[in-house]
């Protein structure tokens, strides 16, 4: 294993500490237990947007804390769910008297520590949950993954909540928004868990897997590696064949890359994303291309798809001040 | 090798042209020849900042064409100069009649390329040679290389021009702020570009290269690899020696990543980047983590400091609105 780290069990700490000294002006750093929260005070009453999952996904959670999103993000050890003392911890520094939003992938680990914290809570509060993932079946024994999509209904979500929304109107937005998002992986090589000090799966050099999950769990199939046409076409097919979107549909497309996979690469994802919904007669609004839910050391990327709408763009479009999402401010 | 493309002869202007739509509020793509422009009109006879290079470095320098950066971007092959004609271009094009300064990073091809054009053009112009790498000796033969100070020469000098500054002081600035930057990388793997299928170089396991060069130069010495603050170690000596930062100077610190280096780590390395300079009283004014110039997929990071007064520093903090570096709009 090839990492620049001192040890394993330091690697998150002194990550977060350098996240919170470089980002300073924007973000603090609870050590004890864990968490990331914005600086600067919300409005009094503001709906309270907390995330939060195992680490080695950044920027996802972290670096999406700040004005006009997060409130707070928990960060797990890597791949591993946070506590719910870490949950609770937050969302009692957070609160600002309009209740508490969870915004949360659907893994089980991730799913239970909330679920503990909620009922632990004494505000108001809410759970939105992501499930995004189209490359397992919408019968899938645990539910589909919350994968890169996640970053759209916490972007969308927080925007609302910094314009005044209740607490019942950020929880039904979020789940409008996950409903009208999907997304598909695919990775060409596996991350590497420091803890584990090799790659999670096998994957031949001649091979990709296809409708990977962000912690290199397997996809729907490992398929032979083809040209980025064919591999654009099986994710943006599934993706179509979830949401359907009709002619004239406004959309936003998102390419995520996994963290090894060069922007020039994310870049022609997109163009060939764009060139078959174009050929649909959907618009394409608004557009994400980078690395913003990753899975360590991952090669590979994914495509997300969610259909818009006025209200979505104005909120999509509203200024957010994060390390690592930021525009209008 | 592994990567999501359609062919090596196509790869490039098909990710230009998701680049171009991706961004299309920002930017244009200048198809024959290639070149990147900012959409919005400068003010008149504002100086034309233009950059370009090999391709493979993004989000340098395409990703930094806009408002406050960037006018033009010339984008070569990959790892492979731009020619004159596409620099003329793009000097025709963005020239609003303040004259025309190019911004080039030390590599024989750039140089000789952007001086053929720099001879040919009929407006006022001039040149900041960009040689922030101090992996080399300041004697060696073809002079040091211009890596990740790159950026902070073009923020800078981009947020000089559009408040006014003249040629001559756009000159100067860039010329200055080169003179105060000093950066040294280290590689844990090679990159692999597309046109040769392989690495760059060899690379034991347990080997690291440090002062690796943005193309997979090699460095100093190849090195065992050791901890993370022994790297860091190696890295800040260096620049230090080579800047000599007193107690109570304010720095800018800018840890880049080559591409495949999870976030994680490289907030690891701000951390303990920032302690030595903190450890010597040395005040980190203002920072900068995240993949900026990339050598495609290699894993590795640099770090970057440059001596910031109170002028630099208003630069640096000015709005900037480009597809990969915006604030303050």
């Amino acid at each position: 294993m090839k990492k620049m780290i001192n040890g394993v069990e330091s690697l998150l700490e002194e990550s977060l500490n350098g996240f919170a000294k470089a980002h300073s002006d924007i973000i603090s750093f609870n050590y004890q237990p864990h968490f990331i929260y914005r600086n600067q005070l919300a409005d009094k009453g503001k709906v309270a947007i907390i995330s939060g999952g195992g680490s080695g996904h950044e920027p996802l959670h972290t670096g999406l804390v700040g004005r006009g999103m997060l409130d707070a993000a928990c960060p797990g050890q890597i791949f591993t769910s946070p506590t719910p003392d870490q949950m609770m911890a937050a969302a009692e520094s957070v609160n600002n008297g309009g209740g508490v939003l969870f915004i949360v992938k659907n893994y089980a680990g991730d799913v239970m520590n909330f679920e503990i914290a909620a009922e632990m809570l004494d505000c108001e509060h809410a759970t939105v949950l992501v499930d995004d993932d189209v490359s397992l079946p919408k019968d899938h024994s645990t539910g589909r993954r919350g994968v890169a999509g996640t970053l759209i209904v916490e972007k969308i979500v927080g925007a609302a909540a910094e314009m005044g929304a209740s607490l019942a109107e950020c929880k039904a937005l979020g789940d409008r928004v996950n409903a009208a998002t999907a997304s598909m992986g695919v990775a060409l090589t596996s991350c590497t868990v420091p803890a584990l000090g090799k790659p999670t799966f096998d994957i031949g050099d001649n091979e990709i897997e296809m409708g990977v999950g962000i912690h290199g769990e397997r996809g729907r199939e490992p398929m032979d590696l083809t040209s980025a046409s064919d591999i654009v076409a099986h994710l943006t097919t599934a993706i179509d064949d979830e949401l359907k979107p009709q002619q004239g549909q406004k959309v936003l497309l998102h390419v995520n890359g996994f963290g090894a996979t060069p922007l020039m690469e994310l870049y022609l994802i997109y163009e060939l994303a764009s060139e078959y919904w174009q050929s649909k007669g959907v618009e394409i609004v608004r557009s994400l291309v980078g690395n913003y839910t990753t899975s360590l050391d991952m090669a590979g990327a994914s495509i997300t798809l969610t259909l818009m709408d006025d209200e979505l763009i104005t909120l999509w479009d509203a200024p957010v001040h994060t390390a690592n999402l930021r525009w209008g401010c």
